[in-house]
């Protein structure tokens, strides 16, 4: 058939995404967002710069689907926490998984710079918890709240203070490089945290 | 006397340090930590290069004695935390303290600049962690361990993973703009922490 032979537009243009994602976080690990431009990024990828401005209204946008790609073969599964009926053995699990992405150079180099970025730009920080940080949220809040129907967290928790007590220790000690990222710092964040919160 | 109309040289070359830190900050503020040069620092301060590298072995020197200064005056007393023998209250009269210092736009500016650079540069992070961050932590580590003494935490308390959990969640929420920095927000986080490591 003629079609097998023919260039699939839908398949090359995922391919050219792709590129452009890749070329994004390369790029924002090397020279930082701020130097970061769509010229440069067409270059790398080997795209046309008017294919990046039909198919994205700004460098933040690109940005932000690239990070988002980053993960998206498993973003189904991630947005909803594991429901073993057991809090405590959950919350392990996927803390353990964040600890280890955390500690993966390929991963955490570019998120390292984005980070960095936010902390000085109040419009990106917004546009990272709206489009990155909140629907992840959403869903780790979503399994607290199971956790509180089953009474394993205070019915009376404010959730968004139990998730900066669970993430925000990792978190910094993760970006001022101060300690360890272990399977057992990611156990002790459980631990404490349900204690704080117990009923 | 004569020597009163002479120019006081340690005074004069005092005002100068001060100029200088003031400079300093001011510029990491508007222009960010790598943007920052000597030139520019002497410039400001109306000084000389030569005063400034005859002072200071390197850029970062300057910066962390610049942030040093800014509570060199109270910083005898503030190294030293407050023992009541009430933990609970000693506690939670240093991190109102902290929060409203990381809501004062003053004080704030500088502080996030730095953090930011700190962030993508593990030099600075270990140099911030020897000069500043340290010899605070160590202060409180001593009054946690009269609370210690005192039955009021618990004895085999990790008491890096205790200040981690008292102050990583206030330094993610005012870094991220996530959430209100208010005295309800620093008694709650003084309030969890005990109950985590209550013996």
């Amino acid at each position: 058939m003629s079609i097998a032979r023919k260039p699939n537009p839908a398949r090359r243009s995922e391919q050219s995404r792709q590129a452009i994602f890749k070329a994004t976080r390369e790029l924002i690990s090397e020279v930082g967002y701020a130097n970061v431009s769509i010229e440069a990024i067409a270059a790398r990828a080997g795209a046309g710069k008017q294919t990046i401005y039909r198919w994205w209204r700004s460098k933040a946008a690109v940005v932000f689907d690239s990070f988002l790609a980053l993960s998206e073969a498993g973003r189904q599964e991630e947005m909803m926490l594991p429901d073993t009926g057991d809090i405590e053995a959950d919350l392990k699990l996927v803390m353990r998984a964040t600890v280890t992405e955390f500690a993966d150079p390929d991963f955490e180099a570019p998120i390292r710079a984005l980070n960095a970025e936010i902390i000085n730009d109040p419009d990106l920080a917004a546009q990272y918890r709206e489009k990155l940080a909140g629907p992840v949220e959403e869903a780790k809040k979503a399994r607290l709240c199971s956790a509180q129907r089953a009474g394993q967290i205070a019915a009376d928790a404010d959730l968004d203070l139990v998730l900066e007590l669970l993430y925000a220790p990792l978190y910094q000690r993760w970006l001022h490089r101060s300690g360890p990222l272990t399977p057992e710092y990611a156990d002790a964040l459980v631990d404490l945290t349900l204690k704080a919160f117990r009923p």
